[in-house]
């Protein structure tokens, strides 16, 4: 392998998706990194041809140390799992034949979905966190970082050194900011991706429409009172403003899940949605806009972009 | 005028679309029939070219007595309104200044919406009717008929001997059948029209796929359920049948909500969902997938069509 070993804390990156391969980029000079790939192909083109990151004009390449998953001991300071909440599965399932005392896991799932797979987990020390980056993989070794952003961090449980030591090594320009309340956190971002994500992607528009549509805009805010009724939500005029606002300096963005009903693929409709219907559920509360809307999504996944 | 005069039955049809030309093209031998459309340019098409019934390979040209529908004057035995529900407007104005006892009027529009429009008619007579027939306008004088049906009729109010006369006086290849109770008749089809056009319109699919994609089968029958709940609707495991069945039968068919979406026209929302969220909120109920729907078919009117 061809790892730095050195002073560096060792930081293991789970997944080269745009937000594996964009934490690889920013970081990797200042820890000792390794970014694990699904397949050995693409940790071979990473190794041969290095990171590529893109931002504006600006092109930058990083010689990077890439492993197929299969190898992963675990044995690293900390690790970064950025794989999508329906791909972790086999991620959890291998955290737990490795030993206690290794695991530093920092998990960057869209969504609430992945809080109940982390109870499962017998890791020590289990952080989460949430990207506000736009990014997008244009090739295996490459991603376009189109969204600055901050990456929010806070403590599920155990003990937070590991965390606060990656989040101050961290470099200026890729910020990670640690939070006190790892729910609310998630909560704060869930909420804007409940709304946005199914509404843009069932509807087949840009962010900025559903706020220059007046008729989309009745649609999100009945969606969005569901919502603060499903989490009990304080600071609901706020929130409202966020999201609109998010739209706004979005409007010509496509939303993830749209893109992903798009190229064909999964969308994250159960780690967002999905965890609202089972809040839901567990409240005994009704949720028919939420999960008509979760239904009407999953239906086009199950039709891949079947259309007339 | 080139109108008939002799022992027919006096027929006045306003609206010359898709119906309107249908019903003229087959009542015309039977009846002394009066075609009044929206602008001189139709009216003189008509009258040049006469009307052309394409059925199947079958094409039947029918000489037709056509005028622009400010000549109207209300004097015919009966008059038949084709025009859609959001077009009843001026129409009603006009009706209203008419002599009363001339008029016994035949309403043909979709939904329910049209229902209080009606109560504030000074006419005796008022019928209404369900439209079974498929029939699309393919130019100002040409009308293909390509799903067979019967129209249902029944009073509203006032007396029947003019609805009985033209009933029974109908062609037996374009059947008029008098129903007993309007409300359970227009109820009937408008739940059909409830769950199929807003959804297959939305989703931009055909009829089929609401019962084809088991997630859109979910949500057919979350919407009906509501629908059931807010008309308090006896029979539902028969009428559930009936929609999944009409899905099939027309299984390869676009709905008129999709069709008026793709073609930028304003569709029929209003009468047909409007409806039942006037009802949930005169019986103060819910109906949070109906409001949905109805602004999401509203917002795509507002887009008109400006797809990504």
């Amino acid at each position: 392998m061809l790892k730095k070993r050195g002073i560096f804390m060792r930081i293991a990156i789970i997944g080269a998706g745009s937000i594996g391969l964009l934490f690889s980029s920013y970081i990797n000079s200042d820890f000792d990194v390794t970014l694990y790939t699904r397949t050995k192909e693409q940790a071979e083109e990473i190794n041969h041809f290095g990171l590529t990151l893109k931002k504006g004009v600006q092109i930058t390449k990083i010689a990077a140390c890439a492993v197929p998953f299969t190898e992963w001991d675990g044995t690293e300071d900390l690790s970064i799992i950025t794989v999508k909440q329906y791909q972790l599965d086999s991620i959890i399932s291998k955290l737990n034949d490795l030993p206690v005392t290794t695991n530093n896991l920092l998990f960057l799932q869209n969504g609430m979905g992945h809080l109940k797979l982390l109870n499962t987990l017998k890791a020590n020390n289990i952080f989460v966190g949430s990207v506000e980056h736009g990014a997008y993989r244009e090739n295996p070794y490459t991603v376009s970082h189109n969204g600055d952003g901050v990456t929010n961090v806070s403590v599920v449980r155990g003990d937070s050194a590991e965390l606060i030591q990656f989040a101050s090594s961290a470099p200026s320009n890729f910020p990670i900011v640690i939070k006190e309340d790892y729910y609310r956190m998630l909560t704060s971002k869930l909420i804007v991706n409940a709304v946005i994500n199914p509404l843009t992607a069932l509807l087949h528009v840009k962010n900025g429409d559903l706020i220059r549509n007046p008729f989309y805009l009745q649609t999100v805010e009945k969606l969005f009172a569901e919502i603060c009724q499903i989490l009990n939500l304080e600071n609901r005029e706020e929130n409202l403003k966020k999201i609109k606002n998010i739209c706004d300096l979005t409007a010509d963005n496509r939303s993830s899940m749209l893109k992903d009903l798009e190229a064909g693929r999964s969308t994250e409709v159960d780690a967002i949605l999905g965890f609202l219907l089972e809040e839901a559920i567990r409240k005994d509360m009704e949720a028919p806009i939420v999960a008509s809307l979760s239904c009407l999504i999953k239906g086009k996944e199950y039709a891949r972009g079947d259309y007339l």
